[in-house]
């Protein structure tokens, strides 16, 4: 039997998504050869990679808006040098709401200086800190548009003209957004996006060139560009199933679709977070996130008893992170609301027998 | 029908890996959970992970040596600069073989002092350098133990005491070897070792802090190895593939088996490309490699009806790389000699019409 999969990622993802990438990996359109066994330099793969990087900007909205869709491997955390290695001349802002943003701060230091515009590391990053200043002198401001691990998510963006750079990892593909704000914007596809081992990069294209320094090849955004993502062998089922997810969006009323229901499943649990006595919400309300809702028991000695409650409804993925403790529902655009249902119904059943 | 699929990356895998990786993309081992939506800190990806490393060096018998072995993203072409990042101190030689021997180079050069020790750039590559003086004060001999596109490989390491790196993207897993010579190597898994995504780098742990430069943390092997290649999220889907490969491999009689196979295999096309007169080899017989055999014919305007034969025979990935034209047969592990032996047919088959 499925389980009701809240992991925080690598995430769920649509059934016919995974069944289309276990049908590829079996035989890729009857053409007599599995998925994963063709070369990239195929006009079947190259067709398939020419169609992921048009979704991906067409879903955005950025289609013919002079932005490169490129899919690295790496992760976000090898986006947080290459971001500086590329864009870093003078100085760069970094507003630190998170680990991963802390992470992105201490690998771009090794290439230039960067400052810490804003933190919400005073009260453990469950708030988006807001109303500071900008310098106007930046080469860019980096920001995280989710936190996963605190249940954080920007509503609003910085007001500024200084190049905007983020790291869209938990939330791309989640909601309409002001992605034209972006110079830059990064995700590793394990959330909302794919299977882990790519990474989504969406660059203007006239923000190449940007510093005076040597940069390595692999690291360089417009050799990856002028490659079309294939400078190297690119990881073809990682690139493949996230073109399967990209249609699945498509097919689900694009950004607006996925958007609407997610924003539908984040009320519904954040609505009991609020009402069920037992327990409260780790983020200020203002900056929940509509993709990783966290929060805790008042009385830990619960626990056990809650534990068993959602185990036993066949849910998994629910424990929360360290740092935070307590428990993360990640929602991504894949998870019915019945799972949600599900994890509400198990609150309510504490409830009533604790 | 399945194709005779004789691409040189990604390539041919077991039939039997194939099966299983769709299977657990689709539920894997009845966890009521798709294998690409599982936390990679689950302890079921925690066990794929242990077991890859464990088999990839005990197949390379240097369990218990002082190896680790990191699965990362990247290919090789990231480990061209990984490996100058942690490695490069002063000067640093490398043997210049082919295309990727050269990339390499080129990497490396971009983070300190690199000479080309030995080239066989003079005869477009079809041969493997030998009897050259490498200097004693290099902090590491660079070479490349297969080279696809042109179709050589090393039998005979070169005699030196100079800590000894290698690209083995191309012939890793595929014989025995004299693995421990080596401080460092790599490979990307597209050849012999699984699907596109994922990059096996095997190094002596008194490799790491070998340098005085700051190394971004992702591409610092130390800290990918404290973190058991898990520094961020690795590339699920490739990872477990490449377990059930080398679980493929372990069972069919380890290197000594595959090695034994992949030679009668070369051993086939390379007797008939010398016994047909209508072909000719590119490399130089004593350099040739076991994975991937160039050759060409001495009339280029046999190329249509030849083509037609192999086409026609369900033949797949037969043209050679642009650099040298002709053709290669990529003969690597998982393609069975009955494969080799349809190609050798169309050659027969050509010889008899022409």
């Amino acid at each position: 039997m499925k389980k009701h999969n809240f992991s925080a990622g690598p995430a769920i993802l649509p059934q016919e998504v995974i069944e289309g990438a276990a049908k590829a990996v079996l035989e890729l359109d009857d053409i007599g050869l599995s998925l994963i066994e063709i070369s990239h330099r195929s006009n079947e793969f190259k067709t398939i990679m020419e169609e992921a990087c048009y979704l991906s900007l067409k879903l955005l909205g950025l289609e013919g808006k002079g932005y490169k869709a490129l899919f690295l491997q790496g992760g976000a955390s090898l986006q947080f040098i290459m971001t500086a290695y590329n864009l870093l001349e003078n100085k760069a802002g970094y507003i630190n709401s998170g680990t991963w943003s802390t992470k992105a701060i201490k690998e771009a230091k090794m290439l230039g200086e960067v400052i810490e515009v804003a933190s919400s590391k005073d009260a453990n990053f469950n708030y988006i800190p807001k109303g500071f200043e900008v310098p106007k002198d930046l080469d860019y401001l980096h920001l995280t548009t989710n936190n996963t691990i605190f249940g954080t998510q920007y509503k609003i963006l910085p007001d500024t003209e200084v190049p905007l750079v983020a790291d869209m990892s938990s939330d791309i593909f989640s909601r309409p957004f002001n992605y034209s704000k972006f110079d830059m914007f990064y995700a590793g596809a394990q959330k909302n996006m794919g299977p882990s081992g790519v990474t989504l990069v969406v660059i203007k294209e006239s923000s190449f060139n940007k510093v005076s320094r040597v940069i390595p090849s692999m690291l360089n955004y417009e050799i990856q560009s002028n490659a079309e993502s294939m400078f190297n062998t690119p990881p073809v089922f990682p690139v493949y199933t996230v073109l399967l997810n990209l249609r699945w969006i498509t097919n689900n009323g694009g950004l607006d679709g996925v958007g609407a229901k997610n924003q539908k499943k984040a009320s519904l649990i954040y609505d009991e977070i609020d009402r069920n006595p037992l327990f409260e919400g780790f983020a200020r309300s203002v900056d929940r996130s509509n993709m990783n809702a966290t929060f805790n028991l008042k009385n830990d000695k619960q626990a056990e008893v809650f534990d068993s409650l959602w185990n036993n409804a066949n849910i998994s993925g629910l424990k929360g992170h360290r740092s935070v403790g307590g428990y993360r529902a990640s929602i991504y655009n894949a998870l019915p609301i019945e799972s949600v249902k599900v994890l509400v119904d198990c609150m309510q059943e504490l409830e009533r027998i604790a």
